[in-house]
This record gives structure tokens, sequence and C-alpha cells, in this order.
């Protein structure tokens, strides 16, 4: 640009400037944590129904299969093991443990501004899962799945603005030994992104391996237990109300760890929880609440995401699916019960049936992401990539599940009505003597970016547009993006040093 | 069936053959209708806010532009005509039109099954407006679209359950003749679908031609006025604040002819409407607010449907915009002022700004399209197969909108709380003594057709069978099924005499 050229237009190429450079992050339309809560599928009289149930179930029916530690636990803070092996729960006993069990959870990540402060209706998104399979977009073709494809979803996850955690959604289906995929999960996530990471151990002993890893990342235990950057996904319980005795066990180590902990209960509806979607959320809630009582029996006040987190069966075939509407009420009715609770919950969200990033896809991820937040949920997990109901991850998704899921929070975000916004003066200024309309407005252009969520990869050009483009496609833009993304070193790889300790320590199957 | 067979799964055959029979239609799980309201994006002092600008916006600013037939109403009404042109409204003109309309209104159909009654929270999803492009989802091409594409729209949206009413959803491009297109429009609708119709007349003058082919179509005045089953989208403003004047004419002579009317205000938000949701808002309430004082003026007690209809706009190019969580919330927030007002109302969500069917197409289509249905609006406009910003109208988007809305409207049933659902009996038979599971309880398959939405194209089979069903294309069977459907004569056309009767008197460019 010349000099003159500066001059001529000198307040609008500052403005368009000013507009190019990032907001600053308070200034930012949408930020991970903002409340929901508008949306509340549930009244307060259907919500006193369901803990009402739950405390019947918990004292009438209670939970089969704690392991034996877990027994000694659970008695100790006042339940009671029947003859029939059952741990029943007096209601006073849930009623004081939800008064005395955290009402907020910080999960940290290692770089600090991406904690996640769970409390209230502050709601997250990111990813989940044990898919099998990568899809891949650009062949429509389903194959194993393995640490590179994990590592490279980390990266991805990484660089988009609107996955704020990265709970492991892959198996490492390349890695035969469960101990070497536990600590070799650890190492893909924690070297592809610097976000908070879950991850779900699956023997009790391999604890003690991954948190030595995990110490050797922080910088040392006393580091790793000042801010623990990785938290497990506890599936303690195989509905219906039994308690999951192995991974009773890994969470007890994780506890001990520092790890805070995720208490997954992962009921289907319709086989192993009530078809309807209340009854379903009644045995989830029952199911989380024993789990409650339990880690705080095991260490008062330890970290834990109350996840409730059940799913929809297509009762035709008895697969299940997670696309459903089902799905978003199951979801959207267990947030408010978290909030009934006032305790930081979890729960699944953004899932497609649909095997390629399709419109189905779209649909049915933003249905339930939507609904999700809206209902304030704190941590929206699988919230992007997941497809095949659940047994497919794509990287293309992932990064375009970052559009959806922008919108989705800027739904979120509402309705702001000040004097400023509801715009009488603006009307009057507009209408009366002014210009007839409200296009380069002081007002509207100050809002630009403040209050307009733009998509990275939604169209919306025009007709005549999008043909002088070369009719561009959302499949093949999300592919390049990839690619790009994939070429570049990864900000969050270790030191040399520190991975040569890694590796001098692990076998690791990612190249260096 | 062999006899034999028959005796041995005797049980087994009938309720298979109970669950293939199509259910009483009050028993079906979604229905048209159905209440939404349970998201309230506006808090009730926020809506206080936005009445209380509404009234000053109407009292100290006014609508400029009214016909000299208008001003007449309008002043006669209590509304006072300043020496700049502009019509002010008293508040209390406002409060009394408020208090003395309609609580609800019935939009007929040919057939009365397909009747919507507005009122309340009531949800109803269709289609509506003025693409100029027929979408080829199977060619990924835009052409020019005429009175046969709108037929075939018409002709579709009659075999969907979940389209229940048929606003023109395309201009016929290929008449040129405005006078011959509207009643071509009328006629291509009509023959195609026997729901609710909504067209637009572009003249006052057309109108009294038009409704001489709808007396036809009625089989008499006195049978038209009686059950009137097209409704006339009036938009009656130019937005910001101007009445729109040979619109407003069009308007009373629809009034007078018995048409209800669809009060729209379309204005764009950041161009013809303030760039804030609320002051959009406020904007589109204050004009719909002097649209329904006119209406009553002009005949009181007319059906209107109050169509507080914002737009996004991109303020980064100035282009609309009708897929973005703004869009969402602009429609959202409009249909909590409906309710605040206990007015029947409409506004648009559906739309896409994606050229095609894909996954974006998909989130931008649910996004606003279940918050819409959540927030209790009663008629959802646009709201399945709109493209490229409502310039492109899709037959294959349209088939599955079918599904999408399905599933919004299985979000807005909602979550049922009754002592039956919340299931504590069904938990306890499950795990104390019983199965262990729910699969094939009477529980579980009693409600498995009442309580379940499954999609016509949604694919939920797994991987395994994706392959081995050669991985269906779910536009592809889109397009099967749009050729399934335009194959088959439809049902809703005419009978020989009275289409001989119409082609006589006009002059009908659809081919017999």
């Amino acid at each position: 640009m010349t000099q003159r050229t500066q001059i001529r237009s000198g307040g609008r190429a500052a403005r368009r400037a000013a507009r190019a450079a990032p907001l600053a992050s308070h200034l930012r339309p949408i930020r991970p944590g903002m409340p929901g809560g508008a949306y509340t599928p549930l009244t307060p009289l259907q919500m006193d129904q369901i803990h009402a149930t739950a405390l019947d179930a918990l004292e009438q029916i209670g939970l089969a299969d704690a392991p034996a530690s877990g027994i000694a636990y659970l008695t100790g803070a006042g339940a009671i093991l029947g003859d029939d092996g059952r741990i029943r729960f007096p209601r006073a006993l849930i009623e004081d443990t939800i008064a005395r069990a955290n009402r907020s959870v910080t999960l940290m990540a290692r770089d600090p501004q991406h904690d996640l402060q769970l409390s209230g209706h502050r709601v997250h998104y990111g990813t989940a899962g044990a898919a099998v399979h990568l899809v891949e977009a650009d062949g429509r073709n389903y194959r194993e799945c393995g640490v590179q494809d994990l590592h490279d979803a980390a990266r991805i996850a990484d660089t988009l603005d609107n996955i704020h955690f990265l709970q492991r959604p892959m198996v490492c289906r390349d890695i035969t030994d469960n101990l070497e995929m536990d600590y070799n999960s650890i190492y893909a996530c924690c070297a592809g992104t610097t976000k908070h990471i879950g991850v779900s151990f699956t023997e009790p002993g391999f604890v003690k391996h991954g948190i030595e890893m995990l110490h050797m990342i922080a910088g040392g235990e006393d580091k790793w237990r000042e801010r623990p950057f990785v938290s497990n996904s506890n599936c303690f319980v195989v509905p219906p109300m039994k308690f999951a005795t192995e991974s009773c066990e890994v969470m007890e180590e994780c506890i001990k760890a520092g790890i805070p902990v995720l208490l997954l209960s992962a009921g289907m509806a319709g086989a192993t929880a009530p078809s309807t979607v209340a009854g379903a959320i009644v045995q989830a809630v029952s199911e989380c609440l024993a789990g409650l009582v339990y880690v705080n029996a095991v260490k008062p006040g330890h970290p834990a995401v109350f996840g409730t987190w059940p799913f929809g069966l297509d009762l035709r075939t008895g697969a299940m699916t997670g696309g459903s509407g089902e799905q978003a009420l199951l979801t959207a009715g267990c947030a408010q019960m978290h909030k009934y609770y006032d305790l930081p919950g979890g729960a699944a969200a953004g899932i497609t049936d649909s095997k390629l990033p399709d419109m189905q896809a779209g649909w049915e991820q933003m249905c339930s992401n939507v609904m999700a937040g809206l209902s304030g949920l704190n941590m929206v997990y699988e919230a992007a990539g997941m497809h095949a109901s659940l047994l497919g991850f794509c990287h293309e998704s992932l990064i375009l599940g970052n559009d959806l899921i922008g919108q989705a929070m800027r739904c979120i975000r509402g309705i702001e009505v000040t004097p400023d916004t509801l715009s009488l003066e603006q009307i009057r200024e507009v209408c009366i003597g002014g210009p007839g309309h409200y296009l380069g407005t002081e007002q509207t252009l100050g809002r630009m970016e403040q209050d307009h969520v733009y998509p990275t990869f939604g169209d919306r050009t025009s007709p005549k547009e999008w043909v002088e483009r070369g009719k561009p496609d959302l499949i093949e833009k999300a592919t390049v993006r990839k690619e790009e993304i994939l070429a570049q070193r990864s900000a969050a790889r270790f030191d040399p040093h520190l991975d040569a300790q890694i590796r001098a320590r692990f076998r690791i199957y990612l190249p260096t």
C-alpha cells in the first residue's frame, strides 16, 4: 500500500486492520465455559420425582458386584451390604454426600489457558469415546484405527478453538498389549495437545505406569499433583445397578494418584437401562450417586465429574443409536439433574449414526450438541468426530465439528438485552432523517466481531460466487485443512530431552 | 407363511403385524401441533423490556408510507398521522389491539385432517420462501426454477408426515406475466397437496382472480369462506418502520376475500433492522404490532399470523445468512414474544447457507429448527428444502428435511415423567432375580413405536452392514424416493371436470 493510499483511507484501513487482528479473549463472541441453562426439558417437580425414585432405587435395590475394597469403603461410609451381596444406600447417606460434594471442579490443562472450570451451567465441548475405526472421509472408507490416528486427532483438536478438551476418542488397535496401549494413548494425546486430556486405564495395575509417565511430563510428582492435566474416565458400573469390579479398582488407584475421575454410567436405554427417557435418567442418576459416595469414601472432595451418560437404542434392531432425538433428550435431562444437585457433570452429545460427514451427520451432531449446551451441561463429551454410533472417528468431521460447535456456542451465549442492544435510539436515528438503513453505522460495525460467529468452512457465498469458485466441496476443504495441520510440527510435542527420557523408559510406538 | 409356522410363532407374528400396521394418529410418537416452550432464551424481564421499547418505537417513531386506505383505517382506529407522513400508535391502541386480537387461529386445509390449530406453544413445520433456483442435488447444479418444480415440491410435501403445510417455496421463473404467475402458483400448489397452502399475491388487482380459482376449487364462495385453505403472506412492511404501500393494499383485498394473512416483517439484522438480536426483535415486534392494528381495523378478528421474521446478515460481506446461530436466536426470541402476547405467530427457521444438502446444511437446518420448536413457535416457515440463504430450493433436501424435522419434533415432545416411565418397579424386577437387562421386556416392546421416532433415510447400520449394502449415499436415496413420489399420480390432483373448468377460465401452464 502506498503512503498516498494510506493517507486517503486511513480511517477505514485502521478499522480493517483492527478487525483483522484477533480479538482479546474476553471480547470474543464465544468462549469456553459460557453458561447455558435456558432450555429446561424437566420441570422442578419432575426433577423431584426423578430424585425421589433414584433414592428409592439406591435404598431398595442397591448395586451388586463391588470389589472387596469398595465394600469396605462403602460400608465404612454407611452403606449396607445385604445377604444378596448388593450394597444399599440409606437416603441420608446420599443426601449427606451430595451436600458435601464439590460444587466445582477444575480440570486442568498443560497450558493453563485451557483449564476447564466446571460449575453452574458452564459449558465445554470435547471429544471422547473408544472408536475402533478411522473414517477416511475422502475415500468413504472405514479401517482399523491406530496410535498415529489418535495422535493426529490430538494435534487437530489442539488447533480448534471450540474443542475445549481431548478425551481419547479412539482405541489404538495397532497395539495389542493393553499396558502398552494405555501408556501409548497417554503419550499420543499429550504429545499432540496442551488441552485437558481424558484417558481410561484398562487395569488397576497399569495406573502406576501411566502416572510415572505423567510425572515425567509434568516435571515431577509435586508438579503433577499441583496441576493434574489428565482425568480418567471410569466405567465404574455395568448397568443396570452393578459395580464394574475391576474398573472400581482402577478408580481407587486413580484417586490415590491424584487423577480427577469421570464417574461414567453408560446404560443403553432399552437394553441395560429402562427404555424410557425418564427411567434411563433415574438409573443413571442412581448409579452416579452411588459412585459419588464411593469416590468421597476413598477421598473426600476428590474431583469427580458426575457422568450420567445414557445412550439410546434402536429398539427395532437392538443396535445402539446416538444420533436420535431421544439421545438429545437423555443428555439434556441428565444435564438438568446435574444442576438439580449442583454438581459438575458430563454426558454424551454430538454423536451421529451416519458413517460419513454428510447431511445426516450434520443434523444429528447439531441436535444433541445444541440441546446439551442450552441445558447447561458442563462437559459435552463425544461432541465432535464421532460416527457410526461411536464405532468410527473422522478427522475431517472433527474439523467441521469446530464450526458446528461454534454455532451451538453462539446459541448458548443467547440474547443480550440492554438499552444499547434494544436499539431504540438507533432505530430513531435511522428512520427519522437518517439513511433508512443500518449498514455501516458505528453500532453495526462495532459489533461485527464481538457479536457474530463466522464459520470457517461453512459456505455463505451466493450461488454465482459458488460456481465461480468451482463449487467447493465441504469435505475436501476439511481434508485440505487436515493436511495443513498435520504437515506442521506440533506445538505440544515434548522437548527432545524429555522425549528421549520417556522413550528410554517406555516402549513408545509413535515415531520421533 | 405356513399354518404350522403361524401356530408356532403366533404371539410373535401377531406382535410383529401389530407393529407393522400404522399407529393410530393419537398414538404416534410425534404429531403436528405438539407444544414446545421448554426453551426460553429471554427472561420475563427481558420480554418486558422488548415490549416497552416496541411501544416507545410505535409511539415516537411510527411507520411511514401507509396507503391512503391504510391511513384511513389506522387513524380511524386511533393512530395519529404526523406532519411527516408517519403514523404513530398511542400505547393504549396497541394494548387494546393485543387484548382483543385472536388468541388462536385455525389455518385450514382442503383435507381437514391437515388443519393447523395455532395457539399456545403448538408447533408446526412447513415450507416457505421465494427461491429463484432449483437445486439439482444429484448434479450439484443450480438452475432457474419453474412451475413444474413448484408443483413437484407440493406433491412431495403432500407425502411427508412432518411437513405440515406448504407455503410456496419457489417463484415460477418460467411465467413472465405476474398475474399468470400468481394464479399458476395457486394451481401448482393446490393440485399437489391437500395440506394448508400459503401464497403471496403480487398486486392488489390479482387477488380477485386468485379468489375466483379458489372458489372453483372449494366448490363455491360459501364453501371457501367456511374453510379457507390458503393463506396469504403479506410483506406489509419495508423495514425499517415503513409500510409497503402496495402490499398493504393486497392485504386489504385478502382480508375482504376471507384469506387468512401472515403479517410478515422480514428485516435484515444489520441492514434493514438493527444488527443486535434484541434490536432486530424490537423492530420486528413493533412492525407486526402495527400490522395487527391494521388488520383489526380492516376487519376485527380476521385471522392473522404474527410474522416477526427477522433474518441474519453476514456483516463482513453484507450478504444475507440464514444458517447462523444468530438466526436461530432471532427466531426463538421472536417465538417467545408471540407467547408473551399470546398471539399465534410464525418465523423462519431451517434455512441453510450451504448450496447443497451436505453436512453444513444438516447442522444449520437442525440448529434453528430444533430451537424454533423448543421455543414453541406456532408456524416454522422455511423449515425444509431451503438452500443458499433462501435462493435455492432442493427437492431431495425437502425429503431429508422430513427426517430432520421428525427428530426435532421428538425433542419438542420432551421427557414424560410418570410412575410408569420412572421405571422403579421395572428396575427392581430386572435387577433382583430378573434377567439383568431390559431387552424384550413388555415395557420395552410396548413403547417401541409410541416413544421412538425412526428415521426414514437416516442410516443406523453398523459399518459392516453399511459396506455390505454398498455404502448407500444419503442424497442418492432421497433422489430415488423423489422419483418414486413423482412417478405416482398425485392424490391431491383435481377431478377432471373441475380441472377442465379451471383450464377453460385460466391459462394453466402445468400439463394435464
